[in-house]
């Protein structure tokens, strides 16, 4: 604390990401990363953007990547807002379409940066339980609120809520913003961005850090109502006007049009992601449904920090939540076969001792 | 106006930045680019970086590029702070240093983004007018306030204020923060950087945008104070934990270590500024005395905006505001040369008529 600080600074709890160690080499499977590199035509639009044309601004609209989104998802350019991830995309949400004083709802198991937001900009929120088998209860969502954000498939459990219960929540709260937070969509889910045309209040948020293995490029997007996409923008033009640099525009605009790449190494990572599941099943483990890449497991005999902590003295990282009903749980991302066979192998000595 | 907007969305209004014309070749003197190209050792390590690595998150904390940066400036590593761009991080210190209900003080002519954020955040403001040559008052900021941004060298003046007037700002304000906005220090001012180890109410920003030339990498620092850095970091980390991506990281490293480059390119665009600025008064205009990479002028004859116009027709872009005070004034940025022979040319045209 200090006597400088503001009082947002004095009450904030940041966020704490997962670990990106710097002092080995780790079968690194705790932020979600995908082990496929990006797109050899992304890597080629890059190098060839290093140039002199860095000494100028980006184009602050970044209209040319905002067209490519569109066209990829039928929709029209001012449908569409880009942002440097899809977490600042989040931070301008908030701070868009939700009051102080209205609580949002969300559920009670997800995404650990929505309370950081709240706390951000001091809106209020209260949580929605999700049921034994972590599903989220579409009912919950049908009581008064300032705005709702649900990730789907949610985080850290994978689970997956279809596109009918989605459209049923949008319906029963044509007064509030719901936010779809859809940053694993790509790993076998359905994108709601085709109920934009139908309701108004409905923003769709993904990232290209996963499914187009672009983590290190910092670029998402949001889609919406032109109404809403106008609000973003206008809060991020009081914010900061080049959010994106001009290397991450051409990067991500090769990401999005290149998608013979894109099924390929998606399709790669959800094969994967079955055969990992069905072989920690085979060892007893819980393993939560998952539409992601990555998978939320737990152990009926040993607990999963213990697993946690071996795993890493092993050289293998996965991620643990200390929080209220996930603390018997493993996050587990979904490496290439070999890293996955790895984790496998370790485990099952861990498990089986 | 929509009626999913937050209260703050509806209260915004957000900057507009210089243009970025897509439509045809210009001679772009209007939003202070640097018009030499960035370091071929930034443009080399950007092309090494856009590999395999980009699938995996940067370092949230950007410890390289902070340790390179306060090794530079004879700093520790935490009391740098790194941010996509200057704008960006004053974004972030408005937030985390200034309260609603105390207003903060600015210059009435500086950099119009200032009052942006005050919008954004909800924040007062009073405005201190420069005197009639645009210097700023040192005495007038000797009064009660809840923080103060000074723009040193000023935008959109170029006028330079030296440390000792800084100085005395900072002893007669020991409560509030004091925020140096450096972007332009490094045309042939002093950074104030060196008074934070007496000043723990010190906090300065700047940008690789200009003297470096890389507006287009998005990359801004702030030095300060422990306690400031690690407020900034709280709210950083409550917003993007990975504002910065790994090319620009890696840029932004070689070209703080690349000081020859630095001071030749700076070199020519401080002796270009200087021939312009005398090229200009023999035409009988008058330029305020820049310490900035570009010039403020106005003509006793021939309107600033006519001058604007004209030179837009003839493929030249410069800056106007069309704001109380400074709305007989252009921008110029300084150009290479040859840029400057045709604009001087053109503009002898356009007043000799």
């Amino acid at each position: 604390m200090n006597i400088y600080w503001s009082d947002t600074a004095k009450r904030l709890e940041p966020y704490v990401p997962g670990e990106q160690p710097q002092d080995r080499k780790y079968i690194k499977l705790n932020t979600n990363e995908n082990p496929y590199q990006p797109s050899p035509k992304v890597l080629e639009a890059i190098k060839n953007a290093a140039g002199e044309g860095l000494r100028l601004y980006p184009d602050p609209d970044c209209n040319v990547l905002k067209e490519t989104i569109a066209q990829y998802y039928g929709l029209e350019k001012d449908q569409v807002f880009v942002g440097n991830g899809s977490d600042e995309i989040l931070a301008f949400a908030f701070l868009t379409f939700f009051n102080p004083g209205s609580a949002i709802l969300f559920p009670d198991v997800t995404y650990s940066f929505y309370p950081v937001y709240c706390g951000l900009y001091g809106i209020d929120y209260k949580t929605v339980p999700l049921d034994e088998s972590f599903s989220i209860p579409v009912e919950s969502f049908f009581q008064g609120n300032g705005g709702i954000v649900i990730a789907n498939p949610n985080a850290p459990t994978g689970k997956y809520m279809d596109i009918e219960s989605i459209r049923k929540i949008l319906e029963h709260n044509s007064k509030s913003v719901v936010i779809i937070d859809e940053a694993y969509i790509d790993f076998g889910g359905e994108s709601s961005i085709k109920l934009i045309k139908e309701y108004p209040n409905l923003l769709v948020i993904q990232t290209l850090s996963k499914s187009r293995s672009l983590a290190g490029l910092r670029v998402g997007f949001a889609a919406g109502n032109r109404g809403l996409i106008e609000g973003l923008n206008r809060v991020k033009n009081s914010f900061n006007s080049y959010t994106l640099d001009r290397l991450a525009i051409v990067g991500a605009i090769e990401a999005i049009k290149d998608e013979a790449y894109f099924r390929e190494t998606r399709k790669k990572v959800i094969r994967t992601r079955e055969r990992v599941s069905a072989g920690l099943a085979d060892m007893g483990f819980d393993v939560v449904d998952s539409m992601a890449n990555f998978i939320f497991i737990s152990h009926p005999r040993v607990y999963a920090y213990d697993i946690f902590q071996k795993l890493k003295k092993q050289g293998i990282l996965v991620r643990y939540f200390n929080k209220p009903r996930i603390d018997n749980f493993l996050r587990v991302t979904i490496g290439t076969d070999r890293e996955m066979d790895t984790f496998l192998e370790v485990v099952k000595n861990i498990v089986s001792r």
